[in-house]
């Protein structure tokens, strides 16, 4: 009877909040051994590496940080960010790591609006950092990463990382409340100011849990450190390392030629990348001569990598699967699962479904495709475009300090990706652009993305960027930004040519503009400053 | 600032109960056309399966089952099991799957006890259920699984389960609360009345999630189902398969020829089975006469199987993995995870080490050994006796209604498990007894389990149970019951002499006595009886 089942109240024994820091202590003691990351000359084992990770922790609560208390780290891929990742939230307090690409007045402005308490930065990041503080006429505390297996000396902008390392080991401590906020990771918007992504511990637990299920991780995996651990934390994959025992292999810099070293040397058998680390990697001359055996496990999410990438990675041993994730989502919500039949297809046939985005993660709870009209799902026809919505325990809490934006975020009880897709019949989905670049020409979408890609095609064409310009009779039509190569000439007609001879007339550019396309500091084009160009550029008839 | 991350309440789009439910709904999206499970000439893909699971479902609220009601189920392993592994929560029923081999008086105790409003029954069953109506001069409505592969006709004891699987399927529904329960297990105790251990919706995702993470299940195994669903939910690997669009096959009975048919046939790639069946199925003339080929992962819990089936299994292409845990625990929280340095022990180290209960799986917080006395951990000697304590998602509510049993094994919130054990330098725990089976005799405990390892190595013992006999000098003192093999004798002296030759002498029996030894309709020895009989021959000195 209900009420005799509901009078079993949790307790102590049966209830824990769900943390990855349970992650770090079990492998502590199940994999004490084992090596979890290695460094240029220097491994450590779990139980070294959690011992590590527990005496920062101390060091962070002896100065004053506890839980609601966020803590600012500038560094690339190394293994004290690894450790940050644990010991920060061990002792209660919210991980804001910091894209390290970015100018000084952004960084400024997430270090006030974040309310960061302290930073915790990589030597070669201090120039920034300072520049930052400038701007934000206040400094706060700092502790100084110093790299010494890049070579780096202390410049003394703050304490050394390595004196937090000394401090004797902490308790190990769960949060109160599993959805205790554990990481802020702030957007890299195009437009407007970058916005404070919050996650908590149970999101994070189901993240990790949910892609060594949905990737099948083994135990023990040597995994490549590539994705920036300032990317939704580096898609929660340093949590789900502990996990499974995993190895963490370090090279600081996503140089090809480290990579391939690391590689070789370490039998790397998982990896994810973004999709030109993943086009560098093949094509350096530093890959091997011989595919790699065992094959390596590669994810990349993103504009997928061209075929001819796709193939040549399978050439070199590497099978790679697409994913597809934002920020708002921990990182993956989908992947492009491969199909046992596909493998009797032509390899251009397979790189175009290796280009889907998939299919849903174990931990994510709805994956739809929405035609936001009506509210109803998408057609699976693979030509009806919708707007990604996703539900489940791994969409951030919200927007730090911003409920407007996290109140339009969540409307209608989903959240919002902003992203234009399709569903196919076997139910793969595949983003065709971002809900706010496509272009609606005489009732048709037009992807932006697609009419970029034709434009690409072209030989003089170095980067190009598709916006809709207001037409008389179509409502928008497609409009080209393009900048040209060096020492290399097109004319507008010429461009509209080749692009009419590649993809449907509709869809070809009716206006070309040459011109260097404004970029933000990490190098995404500003859509919205082409879009004002496009709209003073008047109604086209 | 604190407050500023307290302010983002949990909403629709980014909290979900945790449910299993989840699993399915995704399989029958993500792995739609891909087997879930084989009986004879049967396989149903993942989306046939999930529209079967809710129609049952939509059938069951017909019947007026909802939230907190009970359903018992009376059935070995069959598909229509494993779709009430989904389709009883899903209409927010209880599933309480009764151990097929208990006489009927303990049916009819169950069915009492557990407020079970239905009884799904398969046609084998029928007369145990209906001799438990009579005991209880009351019967519950019934619906029969007719289980035509196996040649069974109706024998119209209820409405055929057919008819429910032919309702219009409902929609998915997940719990309000993921706490809600979601299955109750009565534990076999060897004395008393059985208790009703209940799992919630929260602990069995956990537990399928830890057990693929913890067991390294791939994408789409093939698994072959020979654990009994009624022994914690076949340690909830139902649940797990609808993570990994698994394949699981069904041969009703647990015969070795048909375990090895449908591991060739299919190509078995998973499974787990109790030492006895494991022992079976290598000691099977059926047995392939070349290793089976990829190798099988085959998880085994219960006593350790003998070094010589290890060793067998292995020759035959069995990867054997010793697990460990209670009914209260939702199946195994502990795992011999292999390590590879045993790869180089000669082979009877190799089963040695096998033997081990070994590490946490992913989804326990704490696994310990306690010396009850001081509530310190026991040193990792080897050598030192303590209590298997434990803390997790994974921990059984409490037992269903009673809360003096509850309270008991929740002690200092932990769940105390009974058995006594020591862990190793290595960190892998090994159980040595079930605590109260522990003699100490002149301070030293004595393993009753490893007095009845060397009784069983004499050629005339059938069968062989150890108890403590109160002792003047020494507190307790090893006191044998022995059942003979037919047609063999032997006389005490012998057996003490035998047991002096290959184990410490303080540890050998200082009585033994010839009887058939009493057993529950399950097969278990019942040592309260034998304690009482060793009691009853007075204090030996």
């Amino acid at each position: 009877m209900r009420e005799e089942f509901e009078t079993l109240a949790p307790c102590s024994a049966n209830h824990v909040p769900l943390s990855p820091i349970s992650f770090l202590k079990r492998a502590a003691q199940v994999y004490g051994k084992r090596p979890a990351v290695t460094y240029g000359p220097v491994t450590r084992d779990w139980a070294g590496f959690a011992s590590r990770c527990r005496a920062v922790a101390a060091g962070l609560a002896r100065l004053g940080l506890g839980r609601g208390d966020t803590v600012a780290v500038l560094s690339p891929n190394t293994p004290a960010l690894f450790e940050l990742h644990f010991a920060v939230p061990l002792c209660g307090a919210v991980l804001n790591t910091i894209n390290i690409r970015l100018e000084p007045e952004t960084v400024a402005y997430i270090l006030r609006h974040s309310d960061s308490r302290l930073v915790i930065c990589d030597t070669a990041l201090a120039p920034v950092l300072q520049a930052a503080f400038a701007l934000n006429r206040q400094d706060l505390p700092v502790i100084e990463i110093v790299d010494e297996v890049a070579g780096h000396s202390a410049t003394r902008i703050g304490a050394p990382y390595e004196t937090l390392a000394e401090s004797a080991p902490c308790d190990w401590t769960l949060p109160d409340d599993e959805h205790q906020a554990l990481a802020l990771n702030y957007t890299s918007g195009t437009t407007g100011k970058p916005k404070g992504v919050v996650y908590h511990h149970r999101g994070a637990y189901l993240m990790a849990m949910g892609t060594v299920a949905g990737w099948g991780l083994p135990q023990h995996p040597t995994y490549l450190s590539v994705v920036p651990m300032f990317h939704c934390n580096g898609w929660n994959h340093p949590w789900a390392m502990a996990i499974v025992g995993g190895h963490m292999i370090f090279t600081r810099d996503a140089l090809p030629e480290k990579l391939w070293a690391a590689i070789a040397s370490h039998r790397v058998t998982h990896l994810g990348a973004a999709p030109i680390v993943m086009q560098m990697l093949v094509e350096s001359p530093h890959a091997p001569a011989t595919p790699f055996s065992p094959r390596i496990k590669a994810l990349t999410a993103g504009a997928p990598p061209p075929p001819s990438v796709l193939e040549r990675a399978s050439a070199l041993g590497l099978d790679v699967m697409q994913v597809y994730g934002l920020t708002e989502t921990y990182g993956h919500i989908s992947q492009c699962l491969w199909q046992e039949e596909w493998s009797d297809l032509p390899p251009a046939r397979q790189a175009a479904m290796q280009a889907m985005q998939g299919v849903a993660f174990p931990m994510v709870e709805d994956l739809r495709v929405v035609d936001r009209k009506t509210g109803l799902d998408v057609p699976a026809d693979g030509l009806t475009q919708g707007e990604i919505a996703v539900r489940g325990n791994t969409v951030m809490s919200g927007y730090y300090k911003d409920a407007t934006a996290t109140a339009r975020a969540f409307r209608d009880g989903w959240f919002w990706s902003g992203d234009a897709a399709v569903v196919h019949p076997d139910g793969y989905v595949q983003i065709r652009d971002r809900l706010k670049d496509v272009i609606i020409s005489g009732g048709e979408n037009i992807s932006s993305v697609e009419v970029e890609a034709a434009l690409h095609r072209h030989p003089a064409v170095q980067v190009a960027a598709v916006v809709a310009r207001p037409h008389s009779r179509w409502g928008e039509a497609p409009c080209a930004f393009v900048e040209l190569r060096a020492d290399m000439q097109a004319s507008e007609a010429e461009i509209i040519a080749f692009c009419r001879d590649r993809i449907a007339h509709f869809k070809a550019p009716r206006t070309v503009v040459f011109q260097t396309l404004p970029k933000t500091a990490t190098g995404k084009i500003q859509k919205y400053l082409l879009r004002e160009a496009a709209k003073a550029l008047g109604e086209q008839s």
